[in-house]
């Protein structure tokens, strides 16, 4: 058990976004860098949107080139359009990713488009990407919204996420992204669309992307690991939440995840004391956002030994 | 997948027994009565240890009586020794959960005993009941405390926790209870662990009991539901905690993981809507304490159906 579990921050992201108060640049950048440093090797640092939508993303040019300049880092991005592709080509980012929703009523609120609408969108995206010099072409994602359920319409069903992962591959995903947006996943729910999505479509890499909004969310990991699931997207202190349930949480907390799959004998990379100490950054450059996370409060446990540093023993 | 399954309310003893403050026995019953109207069939609604070392159940024989007069519901109590069965079986409890360590320092500092003058114990106790009338024998358990962890010692051996279970076994448990007590368990140590055990002493029912201290509670019942295991323990509101741990939650959520249970589509026996109202007793009994719990901040998804309505479908 020494497999290789990639873990990507999306907090600057999925739990900036729908915090008020704007962060400033700097604290952006040190998080990133902070991050980088503890062993995270993937940020997703910002959302190429109008500032007008989200003022959160005001900074979008300054964070990502400010953190093209850290590190052992893959520095990614969100884009909902071909603008916010062209935006990333040009600040020279080395992975986008494209979010649609699975869930009609929910790619309508979010981007104004009917589900075929995006998969036509996602091709011109990629398009635009052949279209670069070899050198300057960045790792383009597929993400699925709602896959696991839609706060508009409920249950939604396998063989809807199946098409769509489908389609993006066919149109050139060089990755897929398979989210609960919401928060709504079970263990059994998850194998069930984890593993149709798979058999379909199991050689490019699928990561998943789950919110711990109904406690599920570290259940739902076990479950994508059991299905053969390597890419986590997590956020520090559990940063998101959903504009719909106050108090609850958001994104599943990046330190409890690290700490589960550091126990279960998986290779995450990541040093996590020091990526606890991370956590300050947040506090003082945010002090009013509501922090989650169980390893921060409670301690690691006694005499706790690293996947490391059993597998060195 | 129409499984029954089992959940046992703790929090009247687990989560009650760390808390400064005494919780009245009106609402202690009120409490045990409105959690088994929503379809909770078994509660473990104190413990006979002396009120001098846990002030909090000082009212073990009124709790004890009170609810005996509550229809459908099965009447645990938990016993550190011989005296504590001699009185549960005075107070005609239905359940008596005896609990040793696994871990040979922590049951010195809980009970004051060896594991193998517990062991030894154990036996007296099933002794004792064998003397009484069919009638009137209460059903016993045998539990193993830091079965997957010590606060003193760390790691405990998985063959220490199978030695216990088939000496508990032997002696005449009618059924185990195997504990996290301190919340260190990951899915992975929980499949080694109870596969063991089930391996050994599979003939009779075998539970588990889960902290969520470091958040990898519901992922551990996910991977105990793996094994087999069809019987948990959880406190509503997680209540619960540890004295080492400011902050930290305890026992598993009792709403969260009705609602993963019945989102998975087992048969919990449970009115999830109405198990939450239980919680406004918890709250109005002791403003002072810590609630957990995310189904109750998050509310249920857009459109859920129950399992029994997805099964009448």
């Amino acid at each position: 058990m020494r497999q290789k579990i990639i873990l990507r921050e999306v907090g600057l992201r999925d739990g900036l976004q729908i915090h008020p108060t704007f962060m400033a640049t700097d604290h952006k950048l040190a998080w990133v860098a902070a991050e980088a440093a503890a062993g995270i090797s993937e940020i997703e640092v910002t959302s190429y949107v109008p500032p007008k939508l989200i003022p959160q993303f005001a900074d979008a040019a300054e964070v990502t080139t400010g953190s093209l300049l850290i590190p052992n880092l893959l520095v990614a991005a969100l884009i909902p359009n071909l603008r916010g592709a062209q935006r990333g080509i040009e600040l020279g980012v080395q992975k986008l990713n494209f979010v649609m929703s699975v869930s009609h009523t929910h790619n309508l609120k979010n981007v104004r488009r009917e589900p075929d609408e995006s998969v036509a969108d996602f091709k011109s995206i990629v398009a635009l990407i052949k279209e670069q010099p070899v050198g300057k072409r960045p790792i383009i994602t597929g993400g699925l919204s709602t896959a696991l359920g839609c706060s508009y319409e409920g249950r939604v069903a396998v063989s809807a996420v199946v098409k769509r992962a489908v389609q993006l591959v066919q149109a050139g995903a060089d990755e897929l992204v398979v989210a609960d947006t919401v928060g709504y996943a079970d263990p059994i729910q998850v194998r069930d669309v984890f593993q149709a999505v798979l058999k379909e479509v199991g050689h490019v890499p699928v990561a998943a992307h789950f919110h711990d909004t109904r406690g599920t969310g570290l259940a739902n990991v076990s479950a994508a690991l059991d299905c053969g699931v390597t890419r986590f997207d997590a956020s520090l202190a559990g940063l998101g939440g959903c504009p719909f349930a106050p108090g609850a949480s958001g994104n599943i907390v990046m330190e409890d995840l690290c700490f589960m799959l550091d126990s279960m004998g998986y290779d995450t990379g990541v040093d996590l004391g020091q990526l606890v100490q991370v956590r300050e950054i947040i506090a003082q450059a945010l002090p009013d956002v509501a922090m989650q996370g169980a390893i921060a409060r409670a301690g690691l446990p006694h005499n706790y030994q690293t996947a490391a540093q059993r597998r060195a023993a």
